[in-house]
């Protein structure tokens, strides 16, 4: 186990935002992500590397997800909870609920891409057999701010 | 490159289910899939790993994709087929979306838990952002006799 309990989500959402800026400075879409046990503590943090591991599926949420489940040796991270500073596509959600995360807490609503509150919305379907409790929208400017920047750039 | 090509749907459908079938008997949900170049040649194969790997994102279609991209070097695997014994779920239909396959092959339907043409139907929303040519039903009885005695074992 780490040693670092964050108190709460502000906490966590900090920790979240400096992967995400840390994945944009690497040309990644500035996208990051924490795994936190029930009690807190830090399993897992990534920012996206899609593109350094030329993988189409390395978004953070996956990513803090493998490694957290790889860590506590099962594929099922019940009582956990997932930060991440963007609402997570249709493929994150799945994966989210797949894994039986406890607690999803975003920042920015994704309207072009997310799966939770736009478009798929993974958890309200029949087929989603776990449905995490959700918080979205927290520090949300903050992370879109960095989604707009790093488009703006590439325009 | 794989000196294995396929001469169509049908015999890459016998390796995918023959990865299926070796999943079963790891103790896997039995699914499996392959990855096709444009020309047909296998990238990749592999059957469901969730429960070997600890990894709650090891589905069969998830494992090709990350294989083949790696392979390929790129996250985009721009006209290349992927063909999976069953319906693919919303985590894995978001994946081949953002991998940008050009063909996604299926055997049996999953109105339990596919996302394809049940539930989060992620290819018919404003936030999937390429859309493969679906075919779906290929030897679909085959497939899913092979989820039904799994699930009636474990009864």
């Amino acid at each position: 186990m780490s040693s670092l309990v964050t108190s709460g989500v502000g906490d966590s959402m900090a920790l979240a935002l400096a992967e995400a800026r840390a994945a944009g400075a690497r040309g990644e879409v500035p996208v990051g992500a924490l795994l936190l046990d029930a009690q807190g503590h830090v399993l897992a943090q990534a920012g996206n590397q899609v593109e350094a591991d030329a993988d189409p599926t390395a978004h953070a949420e996956m990513l803090v997800i493998r490694a957290a489940a790889r860590r506590l040796g099962t594929p099922r991270l019940e009582g956990c909870s997932l930060v991440v500073t963007l609402e997570p596509c249709a493929m994150c959600a799945q994966a989210i609920a797949l894994a039986r995360v406890r607690r999803l807490v975003f920042g920015a609503y994704d309207p072009k891409g997310g799966g939770v509150e736009h478009g798929a919305r993974v958890f309200e379907r029949a087929t989603c057999h776990h449905r995490p409790e959700v918080i979205g929208g927290v520090r949300a400017s903050e992370a879109g701010a960095l989604m707009r920047a790093f488009f703006q750039e590439r325009r």
